[in-house]
């Protein structure tokens, strides 16, 4: 007897039919003699739907406004699902983040989980319920509605995994697991059986869109065992856990790409002490997240700088920039948004010399030119034109080999 | 400068445009100098197409997962309300039920308002900001969500308006008023300048479908000014209030019908005490409300009992009562929806006499038979067969002379 975590992505919820066989899912767990707490994201395409009608209001749609109409999504799916079990003869209750209550900060769009109060959740489980939470929302200290970004039922999931000391959280989706890279552009993709949590953080991190990257993290700082699996297969399946010494064997464990990508330079800054800060400062307090950047050395008191920002936040970061770059006396601001960002992610990397070499190698054989590396401990990024992307991941694919394990 | 409660029905925030419309009648009262709150219903078809939705997921579906699921139509006209203000230039907030908060008792799908809370919305009044609320919802003890009943909408109007002493309660929808009939079904129905609480009351209860029953209760027991106007014109309207004595030289005001109706006849019940508690204990009990009443006198011992409930409580009721019949040892339950119920409202009948007399013979006139008749101080009713429901509206409305205001 343990507590499960089951989290259930937008095609696995996408109508009626499809809630019951969720509903199946669930009860499986319970009568497998489990503790069973269900996280939903909305019905596919309808918190789409719902932005689409928030800037069909207004250009820039007030944020709290905008949060409370995106998170009415999850409560058609928790109260369906909900309505199905019971109906089923399961006790089931749905809970939005005010009820349960899942509390955040104030960054609407991409609010953090600060605390979630179990009380409520652990009274129902306790009378036998399979409790039923509405993923991607919270609620601020004053009751305003929050949401937690793209993903966030991941996180939502995850955080209550955590909170509630639950055995296992299992991620459903519409792919059986982590891929090396993207089966849709790599044929040769191969499924991970297991992967780490550092590894999967890059790989969320760098485009694969399996999980959402803050869930990962709060993953491994709460050590909870994350399964990916297929909502619509038994087979398969990828377990996020801590790292081992099987995995350390492999190289690479993935490729990822990350088309939401773009490019903006900064040339001809006088290069004066407090000039990142300056140009970074300002995109920050607007809650825009900056890549990876790149600050040329200095030549006669010039330098240029380089970064990247969501294509989502590209005029309103353009818009910052610009009016920085006129303060600081730098001669323009280059827009590029034609960049794709490519990634290898493996352990492996720590162990292994020659990595980066062979990867731009690779690259160079085919023609691609790299505008921009970062890298970490795990990852080695570079930007290219963005119509190498798939070419580029083909070609790494094969050069390390990942089609098979090792 | 006054405070002014706003409300606009479905048909007003169908789309965004219409929100548009809608935003542009909260500012003019605004510019005028007075606090406003707007209380929004779901845009029009939209909690239908929920309820559909529960309904595919279960025959009878949980209670409160329903209001949960019902209630998320309110949420996204106020989001993109407050979206649209705050583009406007104008400081707006969204509030739901929890968020007011707006307490209730736990009978779902019923529930009725017990306290509202009003410090937030004076607080974000006081900052000028237009209160944007969601009708039709609220939150019992345990924070779940309830829903009022259709038409909800216009009892949290005219219940906030009440809370926090409000000027005036504008009831916008897609009429221009009160008339003395329908006058889709009536060419000659005439608009109202207006009517007394009770006439409305009755009104109401008796199928107007222009107002919820207990707004108008609400508002006659804190003395709400409530104006029904159109959302499309600024012409017309009718005010509800007090009565005053030019309403007194009128015999009838309005003539309602209502063809949502079930008879229910207990036939041949052992006449003993208790049998009327016995029947409508378990439908109470439902919260089946039962609307008419009628028992024979006993005849050798046994009697027979007629009463209506609502098309949708048929099944339940039907079911309910057949097994009360049996226990009690009556013959037989008849149930007949082929009527309607049609009525004349006026607090002329207190000082004129004949009324009754005259509704009876205009119908008999025409050869229509009246299954059961109930009164009150200021109503009569009759439960017709349905298919003479036009046709009593029309002669009972040239026999009194409705269309001349006299």
């Amino acid at each position: 007897m343990g507590l499960v975590v089951q989290k259930f992505g937008g095609t696995s919820v996408a109508n009626v039919e499809k809630i019951k066989n969720v509903a199946g899912k669930a009860i499986r767990e319970k009568q497998a003699g489990h503790d069973v707490i269900v996280v939903l994201s909305a019905m596919a395409g309808e918190t789409n739907r719902l932005i689409d009608l928030a800037h069909s209001a207004a250009e820039s749609p007030d944020e709290r406004e905008y949060d409370s109409l995106i998170s009415t999504g999850e409560q058609v799916t928790i109260s369906l699902l909900s309505i199905v079990l019971n109906d089923m003869g399961y006790r089931a209750r749905s809970f939005l983040g005010f009820q349960v209550k899942i509390l955040t900060d104030q960054a609407h769009q991409k609010a953090r989980i600060s605390m979630i109060d179990t009380e409520t959740i652990r009274k129902e489980l306790k009378k036998g319920a399979i409790v039923v939470v509405a993923g991607f929302q919270g609620v601020d200290e004053e009751n305003n509605i929050t949401t937690l970004g793209r993903g966030g039922s991941d996180t939502s999931a995850v955080a209550l995994a955590a909170a509630l000391k639950a055995d296992r959280c299992d991620i459903f989706t519409d792919v059986d697991g982590v891929y090396t890279t993207d089966p849709n552009i790599c044929a040769k993709a191969r499924r991970l059986e297991r992967i780490s949590y550092d590894e999967m953080l890059e790989m969320a991190m760098t485009g694969a869109k399996v999980l959402q990257p803050r869930s990962v993290e709060m993953a491994k700082k709460y050590n909870v065992p994350v399964y990916v699996k297929s909502t619509f297969s038994d087979e398969g399946g990828t377990l996020v856990t801590k790292e081992d010494k099987e995995m350390e064997r492999e190289v690479l464990s993935g490729i990822t790409y990350d088309r939401d990508q773009v490019k903006i330079t900064v040339v001809h800054i006088p290069d004066r002490p407090g000039i990142a800060a300056n140009l970074f400062l300002p995109l920050s307090e607007r809650h825009i997240s900056v890549d990876m950047i790149i600050q040329n050395a200095s030549s006669q008191g010039f330098t240029d700088l380089t970064f990247t920002v969501s294509k989502k936040d590209m005029k309103t970061a353009q818009k910052i920039v610009e009016a920085t770059a006129k303060e600081i006396g730098a001669k323009k601001v280059e827009v590029d948004d034609d960049v794709a960002k490519v990634s290898i992610i493996g352990v492996g990397m720590l162990s292994h010399s020659g990595v980066a070499a062979k990867m731009f190698k690779t690259m160079a054989d085919e023609g691609i030119n790299i505008m921009m590396i970062s890298t970490s401990e795990i990852k080695i990024s570079c930007v290219i034109q963005r119509k190498y992307t798939e070419l580029a991941v083909m070609v790494l694919h094969d050069a390390f080999h990942l089609e098979k394990k090792k």
